[in-house]
């Protein structure tokens, strides 16, 4: 195995052994088997289409080596976006919400949460809502471009050329994530289902997000899905958290609101022209809780940074006349929400509130083009 | 652009005109919005559920470096299997259908068609069958592991040691996938949608499989999604199109039925107790036409060798008393079917055939545990 020559492999059984010396796990153990834990709804989902597609994309011509000598070089497609969507029936009139995830995961993140209960994908759906969920460009089932990477074995370009792929460890995903000061020790009030963190672990795919072409390919696929859907709620989490921002200043008319969750960074250095165009569009930013927890991640020692860069923000498209709104469940008396907000133990509860804040700062039937 | 470094880009626009003096394109054009051309359904899909889970999966320890520095070392699970599945209405005691997707490839290839037409997942699951759609372990959302690329960038591996990523060209693709002898130049009968090839080409994904443990975490992934499901009917196409036998031999009990779609290759090596083994399920091969087309792929000059050398093992599974059989649409007087005839534009027809090879040597409702 190549892999062993990089890394310690250490069997599910071994693991779970350690787990439980620091007391990490619930009965599940970390050879749940993930299919027996997901729920069945008590009514079924009536869709009027599901199915997927592609945004954007572009054609570039490769070497056979930059394809991998499997065959003759071409072309090849690149930087086209994924997304997978649900149209509940009867809903075809009413507004799209479009989901996008964070750093080194997929859109797997709104679909079935870890403890196998039902993602906020299918929740937005039954509660009337055309839902699409993309993979980022680079990430997924979007692609990414191979071709340096080929480049480099075959000693056609230097290895400091390719990028570095990131993934978090599991050890930091609990500060780094908010479901405890470190592994195995949830805080008391936490809404994450630590049980199942091995399940959130599965979801972690390699980020190539230093490969993409600047800007993001990502931000204009955005912009473009949401003109194509004449209308659309556009939501970002964590990396992607500020993408809906970008979105709008691309197309503010096709953006109908703005919801961004717990953005890595609320961006500082928007112009008053975009502020002044942020401001036609309805904003909630949402936070969880324990957000002073020490991250572990250098580049952002606390989370509440974050909730305080976003904070700024929305004053000033407030200040330009603007809907800008933040959504903080713990000053309503709802505590122990994590980063991973949409996979919370409480999770519908906090889709109620983004539900309700739609339906007064959008409406709910106004937009969807199916 | 760092891509720029190691590839011509191409514009879309630049390629229309290119594509039409060679005659490549119908109306659609390279532009496509793929999301208009989606169709929707005359009736409403009606599911007792739907969502997804991984199956396998195994933890590693990692150093910084390995994850990317982008923080702290310390343990990321991979090879795991992500898994989406949809669950009919009154289908729950019917056989489950897992439907395993090709080489450089994701189990996008079985969703909405290139042309915007009903994928397989959906058509079997409006004929009665849960439906699950792996993504092949290292491909699409089930990620990989980046360990060893990020140690050749900083100079900790040779550059060798990193392998190949694959692709196909969409140059290759034609011939290879049996569109047409060349570029933009259909067979005349031909049943793919040669309008939405572009559409396709973007379902395209680096394919790491070198990067694998051997054996390939996917078959165990497989043999146990059966056992999870308590028996289902394994289908494969091209790269996994042998996959379901190697299930099958992982564990015979829980494979009701294998369906074999344009197998790169079915196994010369398997001895007489595998064998018997396999003549305990019944076992079905699908090929499309145009089979003594060059490929344009040396490892595989054509598929027709692909195609005898099933019916050879085909052959000897007969000989040990098994039920196995070639279905092969073109001696039905079906003509012009590709590689990717999940996507063919007869694509519900072939799905009828293989549907009522099911009924009558599995049973539709002989299965399922949802």
């Amino acid at each position: 195995m190549r892999r062993q020559r990089f890394a310690v492999v250490v069997s599910r059984s071994v693991l779970l052994v350690g787990a439980t010396l620091v007391g990490v796990l619930a009965a599940t153990g970390l050879e749940a088997q993930a299919l027996k834990d997901v729920q069945t709804p008590d009514t079924p989902l009536v869709l009027k289409a599901q199915g997927s597609f592609f945004v954007g994309g572009e054609s570039v011509e490769q070497t056979q080596g930059e394809l991998g000598n499997l065959g003759p070089g071409g072309h090849i497609s690149v930087n086209q976006m994924y997304v997978r969507f649900m149209v509940p029936q009867g809903g075809a009139g009413n507004v799209s919400v479009v989901l996008v995830h964070g750093a080194t995961l997929t859109g797997k993140s709104w679909e079935t949460t870890p403890d196998g209960r039902m993602g906020w994908d299918e929740y937005f759906v039954r509660k009337g809502h055309p839902v699409y969920v993309p993979d980022q460009v680079g990430r997924g089932r979007s692609g990414f471009n191979q071709a340096v990477f080929n480049n480099v074995r075959a000693g056609k370009a230097a290895a400091a050329d390719q990028p570095a792929l990131f993934r978090f460890s599991d050890e930091v995903a609990w500060p780094n994530f908010r479901f405890g000061l470190k592994p195995g020790a949830p805080f008391l009030d936490s809404q994450f289902p630590a049980s199942a963190v091995d399940e959130l672990a599965k979801q972690g795919v390699p980020d190539v997000s230093r490969l993409l072409p600047t800007p993001n390919p990502t931000l204009k696929a955005l912009a473009d899905l949401a003109t194509q859907l004449k209308g659309a709620v556009m939501m970002g989490h964590s990396q992607s958290g500020a993408f809906p921002l970008e979105a709008a200043l691309l197309n503010p008319a096709a953006t109908r609101a703005l919801v961004l969750v717990e953005p890595g960074r609320c961006p500082d250095t928007y112009t008053d022209e975009q502020i002044k165009v942020l401001a036609t569009v309805p904003i909630l930013a949402v936070f969880g809780d324990h957000r002073d927890t020490p991250t572990g991640i250098s580049i952002r020692p606390s989370w509440q940074l974050s909730f305080d860069g976003c904070q700024a923000l929305l004053g000033r498209i407030k200040a330009a006349g603007g809907d800008a709104r933040m959504l903080n469940p713990a000053d309503q008396g709802i505590r122990g929400n994590s980063h991973m907000i949409m996979q919370d133990k409480n999770n519908r509860q906090i889709a109620d509130l983004i539900l309700q804040w739609i339906d007064a700062h959008v409406g709910k039937r106004s937009g969807g083009n199916r």
